[in-house]
This record gives C-alpha cells, sequence and structure tokens, in this order.
C-alpha cells in the first residue's frame, strides 16, 4: 500500500527501503533536501514540501512520522494542517505515551486517525525487521496491517514458543496492537527500561570480572581505608572479551545484547574508543516515573537509569557533601586515589 | 575418554548421557542405589562405592564432582581418600570460587590434580550442552579437553563475532580455561549474578505493564495517601504474555530468558502456580559480595539479589519499624491496603 | 496578626494554638462544624462558611489552607471566589510543586497572591514549633512575616552554626523564604524524600541487627539452597531497642528519627502493632521523579521509595515471574520457606 | 581504674584525656615516641616498648588498643606475649567482627580475656563523649565498667525514652554490652552502616535542591536526548546552605549530621575544598556483606555504599561498555557534555 514517510535519518530511511522491498509505494519527505533526493534515487517518490506530500498520497492517507522526540508536536502540527478527515498519523519515534493520548484527543476532533507505534531495531532493523508495538484504534490498525508485516521481522527460525498453535498471530510476525492511544508507546517505553536493566546488568557484571585482579595491587593500611581482606582472592586477570564470546554459547544469560558485547569487546577489550559518559534518551526515565505513579517497585531499571546519571558527572556535589560532612565529624582528609 | 561422576541428580545424569552419546566411557556412582542403576541401563559403569569407582578407572583418573555446594568438601575427602597422585578432581557445582583456592591447595600438596568447572545449561543442558567455565592448571585442563568439547555446546549456528577468524577456539565452542583455581568458580559466579540481574529487569518491567491499569481502580484520597494525578493514563490492560512473545522478534530485549519468559506467560498469564518466594543460592550473593570485597559499584546486581530476600518477607521488621516511626512522628495510622 | 485557617485536622488546629498563644486573631473554619466549635472554645473566632471566614478577616485578607493535597484545588477555588484582590492565600499542605505554580498564575491574574509553605512538624509542632519553607513572591512572605514567626520553632538552644554571626536570620528561627512560587513545596517535597531515606537506613540497619542470630537455626543444604557459610557469625541475640537507647548519646547516627526509633522499640520489641504495610503520601515520588527529571542520581531515596511499594504487596507478579522463569530454565520449585 | 592504651593518633590520645579527666590512671604507648612525651606532659605514664606497658600496669591488667583495623592482629600478638593470664584486651578500633570471634578464641585459651568495643565519637569524642558498643563477657565488662562508664557521654540533657523509669541503664548513659565475642564490633558495623545511609540520604537530597535550576540551562533536541519537558518547573536557584540550616529546626531530618551539614555548607556553599572522591572504610562494606550473607534486604545502606565506589571512578570499566553497547545496536556516539 502507499505510505507517506516524514524523517529520513537512519530510522526513516530505512524503514522506506524495507517497505519498497516488500512492494509498498513511500512518499517520503525530510527538511533535508540531499535525504529526499536520495530516497528518490532509491525508487521512492520525494515530496519538496508538507503540501506537496499530502498531495502525492491517495485517501485515506497515512503519514508515517519518524522525527526526534522534542519536535513530533511541531511535524504534527504542521502535516496535520494539510491533512483530510479520514486520514491517519502514525508517530513511530520515542514519544512520552502521555503525549500520544492528548494528540489522539486533539486529531479525533478533527476526523484525523492517530496511532502510536513504539518501533525497536536499531541500525539492524533494515536487515532484522523492526519490532513494533501500537496503540490506537482498532479499524485504523486493521488497515494498516500490510505495513506493520512488511516492516516487523516475521515468524523467522525462532523455535515456537510450547503454547502457540495454529496460524502465527501478529505478536508472533513482530508487531502487536498493545491498546488504545498510548499503549505502543506505553510497551516501548517499559522496553527500552528493560533494556536499560539488561545492560546494566552485562556492565556490572563485567565490570566486576574486570576487577578480579584488585588484590595483585599494593594495599596501603591507614585509618582511612581497610586493606583488602584476602588479596590472594582476587588475583585473576580475565579475558573478558572470551568470557563473553563464551556465554554466547548454552549460557542463561546469553541474548542479543550479549552478542553485541562480545563484538566490541572482540574489537578493544580495553574499550578506550568510549569515555564512559553514558546518554540516555526518554524512555528510561518514562519507565522510572511511570513505576513510582502506579506504585511499582523498580529498584533494578531506575538504578540503571541513575547508574546514567552518575556516569556523566551528576553526583559530583552529593560526593563532595559526603567528604564534607566526613571531615566534619571525622577529620577525615580525601585520598587523591 | 574414561571419566568418573559422582553425582547423578538432574545434572550430572544428563552430563554423563551427553558424554556417552560423544562415545566417553563413564563409571557413575551416587549414593542414592536406584541412580546408578538408571545409569547402568543407559551404557554406563556402575559404582558400588567410592573405592570402587576409583578401581574402576584407569590412571590418570579424573572424577568430576556434581553435587550440592553444600557436601562437596565432604564428597572430595571422602573420593580423594581413594586417588592416587597423578589423579584429577572436577568439581563441576556451584561451589564458592575462594573454597576452590583451597581445595586445590590442599589436593595439590598430595599430588592431585583440581579443576573448578562452573557448569551453566540447566534442564536443556543434555540437548543444547553446558557452557564450561574452567580454573585450573593449564596441562590439566589440556589432558581434560575432550570431555569438555563433548559437553559443551560447540560452534552450532550462532552467527560468528567479527573479530573472529581461524578454526574457533575454546571460547566459541562452549569452554574457557578462565584461569587458576577458583577462576571457573569466579566467573560462573559472575555469570549467575547478571542472570540475576537479567532476570528482575525482566520481571520488573512485566510487573509495571502488569500495572497499567492502575488508574482503573478507584482512589480515595486523605492525609495520608496522594490520589495518582493522571488516572486516565493508567487504563492499559495489557496482555503481558502477547507482548513478552512481541518481543522475541527483531527487539533489543530478545535473549533466552526472553524465550523462557514468553513460555511460561503463554502457559498461565497470571503465573497462579507460583506464591512469589523467590529462592537464592550462592552465586548470586557471593557476586554481590565479590563487587563489594574488590570496591565495585553493583547497584543493579545488589538490587536484584534484594529483591528476592524481600520477596520472602525478609523485609519485614524493617517494614515495621517503618511504620512505628510514621505513627510516632505523625501519628499516621497503617492502612489495610 | 490576623490569619484565616481552613482545615482544623491534626495540623490546621494545633497552627491555630500556636498562633493564638503568640497573639494572633485567628478565624477558624472547617467542614466538620465539631472541629469549628472546639477552635471557637479555645478563643479563636468561627467561620459557617466560605463567605462567612471572608467576611470577618481584615483586607488584605490572609487565609491559610491546611487540608488534604487531593483537595487543594477545590479548596481554592471555593475559597478564592469570596476574596478580592491584594488577599492572600497560603497552602500549607503537601501540594505538588508544579501546582503550585499553575495556582500562582491563575491567582496572579486576579490579584490574589498565592504562598507555598512546606510545613514539618508532625504531632509534635504545637510544642514544638513548625519548620517553615516558604515559596511565592517577597513583599507577600514580608507581610506575613509575624505569622511564620510565631509557627517557626526559634532559635532555641541549638548550638549556633560557626559561619553566622550577628542577629539570627529567618532560617536560624526556622522558617525561609526558599524561592519564587514552587520553591516552598519543592524544598518541603525533597525534605520528604531526605526524610524517606534516613528512615530506611534505620529501618534496614535494625533489621540487620535482628537478624544477626540467623545462625542459630538449622540449615538444611540441597541444590537450591546454599547453606549459611559460617552459623557460629551469626549468633547474637541483640537487643535492638538498648541499641536504639546507646544511640542516641554520643554516636554519629544520633538524630530524632532515632529518639522515636528508641521510643517505639522501647513500648514494644517487636512491633507487634504494626503489620508492615507502609504507606508513602506524594513527596517521596515527587522527590525521585524531580531527579529523574533533573538527571539526578537518588539511588538511595528511590530505593527507600520502593521498599515501601513492596512492603506493600507490589512487587508480588514480578516475584512470581522470577520463580516462574527459574522453574523453567532450572526445574527449580519454589520452596516454602 | 589503671589502664594501658596502645595509639596515640587522634582517637586514642583524646579517650586518654577523657579518662584521665575523670580520674584514671593511663600508661600510654605509641610507636611514635612524640606521641607518648606529649601524652607524659598531660600527665599520662609513658611506655617505652611492650615489655614497659606491661610492667608499669597493675595484676589484672587492661590494655586497651586503638589503632588502624589493619594493624590490630599485629599489635595483639606484640603485646599479648607479654600479658599474663587474667589480664584484658580490649580493642576500641573498626574490626570487622569475625576477628573478634577469633581472637577471643585463641585468647581464650592462654586465659586472656578480650572485649571488642565499638567507639563512635569521631573528633568530638573528647568533649561529647564517646558512644561504646561492647562484646565479649560479662564478668570481663563488669570488670571495667568504669572505664566505659567515664568514655561514655553519660545521661546528658536528652529527653527521657517514655518507656524508661528508674536510675538510668548503661545504655542511658551511653555503653552498652551488646552479647558475646564480635557483638559490639558487630554493633558498630552496623551503626556505620547506617551512618553510609543517613549521609546519603543528605547527599542525594541537597544534590537534587541545587539541581533545581536545570531549566535555566539552554537545552538541545535530538535523537540522543529527550529535551527537559518543564523546563519552567526546574529554575530555582535554592541556597542550600540556608535550607540545612533550616531544617535543624523543628523538621523530621534534623540530626548531628545535618548540624554538620549547615556547618559545611555555611563556610563554603560550593564545596570546593573537596573533590568528590569518597573514602570507605571497612564497616560499610561488612554491613552490607552481613546483610547479604544473612538474607536480609539492604536496597538502601548498600546503594549507599556502591555510590562511593563510583564517586572514585570504580565503574569507569562498566559505564564504557554501556556506551559501546549503544554504539553497536544505534550506532549512538558519546557526547562530551
Amino acid at each position: 500500500m502507499q505510505l507517506g514517510m516524514i524523517g529520513l535519518g537512519r530510522m526513516g530511511a530505512n524503514m522506506v527501503r524495507r517497505l519498497m522491498k516488500d512492494g509498498h509505494e513511500c512518499v517520503a519527505y525530510d527538511l533535508n533536501r540531499e535525504a529526499v533526493t536520495q530516497m528518490e534515487q532509491e525508487g521512492a517518490t520525494g515530496a519538496t514540501d508538507w503540501q506537496d506530500l499530502v498531495q502525492k498520497l491517495e485517501a485515506p492517507r497515512a503519514v508515517w512520522i519518524m522525527v526526534p522526540a522534542g519536535v513530533v508536536d511541531d511535524t504534527i502540527a504542521a502535516i496535520s494542517a494539510y491533512l483530510f478527515e479520514g486520514d491517519t498519523i502514525i508517530d513511530g519515534g520515542n514519544s512520552y505515551y502521555k503525549d500520544d493520548i492528548t494528540r489522539y484527543k486533539h486529531l479525533h476532533e478533527r476526523g484525523i486517525h492517530y496511532l502510536d507505534v513504539g518501533t525497536s531495531g536499531g541500525v539492524l532493523g533494515l536487515e532484522r525487521g523492526y519490532c513494533l508495538m501500537i496503540g490506537g484504534e482498532q479499524e485504523t490498525v486493521s488497515r494498516l496491517q500490510p505495513v506493520f508485516t512488511s516492516l516487523a521481522p516475521g515468524v523467522g527460525e525462532i523455535p515456537r514458543t510450547r503454547s502457540r498453535s495454529g496460524n502465527p498471530g501478529p505478536a508472533e510476525q513482530g508487531w502487536l496492537h498493545c491498546g488504545p492511544a498510548g499503549a505502543g508507546h506505553f510497551v516501548k517505553m517499559v522496553h527500552n527500561g528493560i533494556e536499560y536493566g539488561l545492560m546494566a546488568a552485562y556492565a556490572e557484571g563485567f565490570n566486576i570480572l574486570r576487577h578480579a585482579n584488585v588484590g595483585q595491587q599494593s594495599a596501603e593500611s591507614d585509618a582511612e581505608t581497610t586493606p583488602l581482606r584476602d588479596p590472594e582472592t582476587f588475583q585473576y586477570d580475565i579475558d573478558v572479551a572470551q568470557v563473553a564470546e563464551l556465554w554466547r554459547r548454552g549460557s542463561v544469560v546469553s541474548s542479543w545484547l550479549l552478542d553485541l558485547t562480545a563484538a566490541a569487546l572482540g574489537d578493544n577489550l580495553d574499550l578506550t574508543d568510549f569515555s564512559g559518559r553514558v546518554s540516555d534518551s526518554g524512555e528510561g526515565r518514562w519507565t522510572s516515573i511511570a513505576a513510582i505513579e502506579s506504585g511499582v517497585p523498580a529498584h533494578v531499571l531506575t538504578a540503571a537509569l541513575f547508574n546514567r546519571f552518575s556516569s556523566r558527572g551528576e553526583a559530583d556535589y552529593g560526593d563532595r557533601l559526603l567528604s564534607a560532612m566526613r571531615y566534619e565529624f571525622g577529620g577525615h582528609k580525601e585520598k587523591s586515589d
């Protein structure tokens, strides 16, 4: 079927490619003219502005927005000015699900449909397909099913879950209608929250392995520091790249994230290309906020989030206050190492 | 080659089967006579007691111990009394790596070799193979390489890590010599610590999804409780079994643990077969202790561990104290719900 | 000076008493007629309804609202309908500071002043005075200074901070103008967040002391559970009521919360009057949300919050999922104890 | 009574002074000859070596050891060589309680008594007195009661706990016999664990207050970072020194640690004298380890400990791995700020 795509960055461009490969017709638009030209060369119809995009689509139109979370509302305002009753806007980015509820209401008043589609897949999505978490009205979801089917990974060679039988349902094909407006981004939000937790579990574990040789360092003994009690039990120089490779086979902790870890460590065991300032986008934060608002404990997911904040130096003032308190009650001076 | 196996429980029996399938000769022993008979029927040589086991093996002997962590020392004491210089004991259970260092030293004095082999694979190991993390002397590891190769999963169909070339090394076949005595169980310990973290990340995430409908419950407003600010944003009845199935395809959080989660939720969405008292064996505890001893932060792994303690009611006295403090300073009464 | 008080519950009534004791004239109102009568008997002027309250105050009026957070907006709507330009509304409850910003804007358009006053003190405030954290315009704060001075604890016998000299400032008297609208409740919010953290620190510590005798319990050894390694090091029956009393003197952890802990434990060491379902009002949640929104790590404060959620059984579904996963990969059955 | 003191550092010297002020006779020894001379000038009897110390004491002797945890065992070995049956060694330092159990056993075999005394008080102990947590045999504790009474703060002006009546017991005077060997240091260990938690609660809270103005910074919007949703709600420049001062009066979070915080912030709001590398001595670690070993959740105390590790850069390798994973699956580059 026909689909308009707004935003031809890393994600949007690859999604257009995957759709065209499956026979869909794409009208592509981006504020960056070069990105549009590139897509035209690959077979898409390019659009020159919002109006042009709309005019090149047949009613009922479907426009997929794939832009940074901070400019989604502006983009919706811009394109919806040209859309007609019965058309559909799909936000495939990383919006806060509460914004979806608001957008749905506003667009609904004008007769424009709205779907929120959490999209996982990253740079490998073109090849592997995109895992799609969808919120919105059933009828709109049904109409766009061909698009979802093409973007999703499909059943693949993954062993079937034992409770399943008959024809594979949407979830087995890699897309799911999760509920009404916002439900798609709600599920995607929690997906990313879990992702933070999984990543932190690996990071902490490999960090412990990496420190298994701390007993080799000479320890000083003073009133500030208790020496390592059993230095002879921390004498291991563990090759963590080999360990990551090992765990990919037959182990309980095997996963795609572990595959990526093995790749990164295989290239550079010391990870010297990275400084350790870990960014976070919105979903991890929103997951913890949702947990707090709904009264659900999320010790692990939230610790993973706070670890990222700390990696960026945001604990510094508090840390200095701790040193100040120690100085006040015990005369403890900070140690340089 | 020839191997003695002590302990024919879930793990030990399947390992014997996997070894025999690959042409190895196994002498099997267990305090439970029936377990020995069963193995005999499947082709193993049964042993009637410690001495018999040793006599049925040719020097240099290799005896693999697969018993609960709490009885490993007694088992080593029992069997080593009959072993000779040059023989090898392999502890394939879940021992604390510091015990391995002690055992290695004691056995080394008598000329008996010792390997600690962390073994991951669970109930599916017979079919999938066992991921083996090995500590000890290089020479001993080399001599037993045929056993490790047979037990390990092998290269399989897992895509090769991009930095790898040439013949697959041991890690790619699913076993690894991690370092001197204790290194195998050290790596296995951290493996399980990571496992706790991964599991907790999924558990917390699915719990948040499960509570996405808390806005449907009527909220009361009093001085004790602030009402949910936006009940209309927590109205989702999310089918978490479908979500687990969905994420198995194309998502960043796909993993073997997620496959298991999808299976469990597919059978029983409400998980009514379980009470939620989560056990923990030693490795998760030891991982956090190792992190503390070596001065490495492990917020996530340790939170996962403490979540398990809390699930068994071990926070209760502290919780009552919190309620008591609230009563003291604010006259707050506990609410029954 | 003259002040109207709306809300004569535990907090509001005592604040009226403290104000009257210092010579202020209070007009008191509550939906509960009996509460008004009680205040009349103690010397306040009672009001029969919103209009009556306003009429009994002289311009420029000041009305202090002391009601549950969930009904503050309704109360402001009700009373502000009768107020005039130049009058002031003070919200002394536990509002979310973001609501203060909104209320300030709305009332400002009508020429009505608004102060948000975070109030700490609890049931002992009548005697000890109330610690006041104030947000709003400087001019309004200045006009109400006599009220703040009377409600606040005053300088008292607390040793002076070494950097202070000259006449004691407001902070030394127990009240502070923290910044523009919302700043008062922002500071109070963080105050309560810290309170959660402090309380949890004591609760966890006393819980550890209480379990110092776990080595006395017989331990079973099986594949599910590693026995306590050194049971002889957990043989202490520690009288935690005595410990709490002890720490009140000369210790780094002495505090008012510890005084309350000693009182509670002194009455009932086993805390059998409490079930351990710990409530939380909004501020603890909002503190963690503010930390997340502003990118500040708050591992400890948020763990304290999540501990409370867990105490109310909100981790249960996640815990059952953990048990289900363990059963899937290891065949582990839950243990009843 | 007569007491030998080994170790005349910050703590030991002040304890000698406090004892002499109360009429006790002290024989003082330190490897540092100058420290001994100083004590002699203040009225103590100086000792020149281990033997001299013992000879200047009358049987049954009592020798108090106040040295860094790392050299306690060597000190005990040195002095005990000269002691006689019936003499007593008191370890007043920060030993691991499990070491006390071992020491007690060894010394008991030789008829030498041993007490472990956790000592809180810091640099202000000379004036305020020391809070003493004592483990060992009842008879030995009773004999040394005069020493404990002099060192402890005494009843002071602290309001009496409501359940107390009659003559003040030891806990009310600031010392307590907590149980058999090790119990004193066990209680002191948990005391310090709580201290870590309390300190972290304040540090995190003040850090949040300090960041209440993040909305003033211009936010960029890209695919890596979600902009602050409500920058207008983070516009507060809060004077945290004033807030610390404020909370000292009438607030639930008042404490001695808060007094110290107010002092430190009053001197230097930006805490520029400190780098934020927070040391930790053994007790905080041992508290978390004890919690893990005894199966007690300690989310808050352990998070406080891990925060200190992170402040010293010990999370770096794990953080780099997180960035590496993000690069692998999403092509995300690290941001410099």
